[in-house]
């Protein structure tokens, strides 16, 4: 839990805070200092254990010197830096320990979940609850310093509502009428027109696809759905019901707040329940600020106890 | 087509064929006199060219000088047999072609799929239809020299009612239950206790999971539905169902005969259409047999030409 402090004491500089979210494709970094100045951003490449720690570990390196040289500051000013970290994955207890493990070049890591930091970065470091229809779909609430955890499954098995969920169901249907043991749907021809195949052909494009390449095709399905296409109608409506379900279960955890986040959240809003969504409330901030606000209670938490 | 005949056709000699069956987990050779003498069989690794082209030709020369050695041949022997390959995967055009321009050892090499030589074994070389029930699943039937496959399609987004579908759908199942966001079922109980995990620990086990893994679970699946619990009953009669009407499709082909085959076929049997079964008959040989019937089958096609 950290390495000894290093000249941050020192009367001329406040104390800075790190923020890290960390997910599938990139990892954001934000550096800001203890009186709430924002110094500097990094991107670096994917960091979701799940899919290699070493990798995770290189992701969050980059974002962070790329945040340094951003702010200014050196590289070597690492350890000065103390870290909140909120990555996917880590909702495995195997992966929060190998990370949790990890010999950090920071002042101090606090590690938690990538939804734990969306939903204080939602709700400007208050507790609250947040449901994400992204790539993945999950529900997320922290209320009285308990986490619940709904979804968050993952591919092929979870993440109703999601658009890898939304694009596997369309494949599944796609194939099901090119063989006349399903109904006819417009997704054939939405889908079958974007990757350029037909029948087993699709079978060709989509071997070895990952839940981002399901994604891209939930666009079409969200599409079709606006069309009227009875079986896009289905998915969606399936997708919808759930994440209201989501939502439900996640109510009666009696957030303060509740927030849909996420790259589908705008398009499955008119497909979920008017009541649930008059309910929302819009996100406050992003998930790196969310990590910053973690490093920063678990930093009081330390000074306090 | 083939390397130039190399002394098959000394008096002393009869023509021999080789029967290969290859799938994701094995490769089975089997060695045959033109006059129906069985002279050697042997097995090889996984010959599923979609999971690896150089590994499936490694798995079909290992098998086929396995089966040489058991028939007391000598492995240069090799160029004397005229080969009928029967491999999953090959359905898709463009691995069709990558082993079909394979600079083989054999006198002569015929292709086909894994589906082809599994009806041509199972009606003794004769026209017919398969459904095959396994870790995957699909209809096929070779009716007037023409064939018609029915799924077929592949894990995640196809092969309904086969065992790897049953175990997805199993631990979509559980982890909802899991999430008190879908019904109870005794499969969290069955699963829970075969992968020693619950929850999001069965995350855990299952993260980069292959067919064949999810096909593990479809046992429980069936034993639950014997027990009448309604998810696994739900899951197994929607199988059953998407059989059915791959029989009844199949049906419309005109075969002479049809076989219900694979691991799954006689536990689904119960659940499938009494009327449906009422017509299925036994299956008649081996798939390996299947290659070979279409080795000779293709052999007189070339020679009647």
């Amino acid at each position: 839990m950290g390495n000894p402090p290093n000249n941050v004491n020192s009367p001329a500089q406040e104390q800075l805070y790190l923020g890290i979210d960390g997910g599938g494709t990139k990892c954001r970094a934000r550096i800001i200092s203890a009186s709430g100045r924002m110094l500097g951003t990094g991107v670096g490449g994917p960091a979701n254990p799940l899919h290699g720690v070493q990798q995770t570990l290189i992701s969050i390196q980059t974002a962070t010197e790329r945040a340094l040289v951003d702010a200014g500051l050196p590289v070597t000013s690492c350890n000065q830096l103390i870290a909140g970290i909120g990555l996917a994955g880590v909702n495995l207890p195997s992966l929060f320990d190998v990370i949790n493990q990890w010999k950090h070049p920071f002042q101090q890591m606090h590690l938690t979940t990538d939804l734990h930091i969306a939903c204080l970065g939602a709700h400007k470091g208050a507790e609250g609850a947040v449901i994400v229809a992204g790539t993945g779909s999950c529900g997320y609430s922290y209320v009285d310093g308990k986490a619940t955890v709904l979804g968050a499954h993952g591919f092929p098995f979870g993440d109703i509502g999601s658009g890898a969920w939304m694009g596997l169901e369309a494949i599944k249907a796609v194939l099901l009428a090119s063989d006349d043991l399903g109904p006819r749907t417009l997704l054939s021809e939405l889908i079958g027109e974007h990757l350029q195949a037909k029948g087993v052909m699709i079978v060709d494009k989509m071997a070895g696809a990952k839940s981002s390449d399901y994604a891209q095709l939930a666009i079409f399905v969200l599409d079709a759905a606006d069309r009227d296409d009875a079986v896009a109608l289905a998915i969606v409506k399936q997708g919808a019901d759930y994440l209201s379900a989501v939502a439900e279960r996640l109510w009666e955890t009696k957030p303060a707040r509740m927030s849909l986040l996420g790259g589908l959240a705008q398009r499955l809003i008119p497909w979920m329940s008017p009541a649930m969504v008059e309910r929302l409330s819009a996100p406050l901030n992003q998930p790196e600020f969310g990590a910053v606000y973690f490093a920063q209670q678990s930093n009081d938490a330390l000074e306090t106890a």
